[in-house]
């Protein structure tokens, strides 16, 4: 029944069709957003970084990615035109940066980190959040974020079609609360108060649908 | 005042914190659980693809990322531990791909084409989903997600790390309803149902917190 309401409701969704020619002429801020906004619902975490003079760095990124659990790689893509260049530079002087999601308590603190404050500022300070150590490496952690994780760079990878660049990280350490963390491992981010982004500037709030089994090939789907 | 709570509850919340080490250690499943959600919360998405004999294959991601919006070029994450490998050597084979926005009208049908069916069974018939042709490539399009993607294969990046190929399309046709697109081109993808997902199993449903003004150096942050 679901499976009709949708197919009913696509063929009449009067829809917007572009191709990659008509995607070219679009206006550029226009292209930007559109585009931007095709990749879905996405993290949205600070990126805190150090040089080798001990100045400290926050950025906001949307493109944290699972990389491997096995060991444990995560990345990051890296757009100097959208982002400060400092995360990159800090990252490859010192070898280390940390990842702290983005919580509702701090959401207009973590955004306007992305403004382009000149490189001698720390936006730790221009944005009034604590800079937060561990013993194990030099990247500051943000104190306000309850899920702070903790990166040795292990590779940079360089993407031809654009020059973006992607860093992989090695995960050194993990810090998040107890009670988000169920028997099994997963880790209910909501009740952190965790974020989600979709553009460069729309922020959301998760709340949960439910958590599926595992798939195997006899089960039916349901109707939804 | 919401900075000093923020750093109160962070002072008095026990925290799990392990470092590499002792993820090492953690039993497999718990890491592997832990790990993937520690990237936040993600888009999902079907990819679509097609052989070279016309056979069609679907499968769930959960890693499509945005690389760049001029040229417009998207990346997914292709782990031949966890998806199917039909997907990366049909894409390799013809050349295309569609990304479609899992919507919650569909849900437990997306989330089943993770199940390991037989390379000669669709899952567009096993899960009953509809494929949807496009005159720009041979890839199919799920018609019950009316956000969809048609991308051309671009490049492949291998990641030393552990093994995992990240492919890069370029967007060559865009189908979105018109009622979900700004003046601005912002996507308003909650209005279509898109889901999100933590990990690899729970979903959830995003409502809107605000969209934030672009940052300026001189602007001062509220206090949350």
């Amino acid at each position: 029944m679901l499976h009709l309401q949708t197919t009913i409701m696509s063929a009449t969704t009067e829809m917007h069709i572009w191709n990659g020619q008509q995607l070219e002429q679009l206006e550029q801020n226009y292209r930007r957003d559109l585009i931007n906004c095709l990749s879905g619902f996405k993290s949205a975490n600070l990126i805190g970084s150090v040089n080798a003079d001990g100045e400290t760095n926050l950025a906001i990124f949307n493109s944290v990615m699972h990389i491997g659990a096995n060991p444990p790689f995560m990345g990051i893509v890296v757009r100097p035109i959208t982002v400060p260049r400092n995360t990159y530079s800090n990252i490859k002087q010192t070898g280390f940066f940390t990842i702290n999601a983005v919580q509702a308590s701090f959401l207009e603190k973590a955004h306007q980190t992305s403004a382009n404050y000149p490189a001698q500022l720390s936006e730790f300070d221009e944005c009034k959040l604590t800079p937060l150590y561990s013993a194990l490496h030099p990247a500051p952690y943000v104190l306000e974020s309850t899920v702070r994780i903790g990166l040795e760079l292990n590779e940079e990878l360089h993407v031809k079609s654009n020059g973006t660049i992607i860093l992989i990280g090695r995960i050194i350490e993990v810090q998040v609360p107890k009670e988000l963390v169920a028997k099994d491992g997963f880790v209910a981010l909501e009740k952190a108060g965790t974020v989600s982004v979709v553009g460069l500037d729309a922020y959301y709030n998760p709340t949960p649908i439910k958590r599926l089994a595992y798939a195997r090939p006899q089960a039916k789907p349901g109707n939804n």
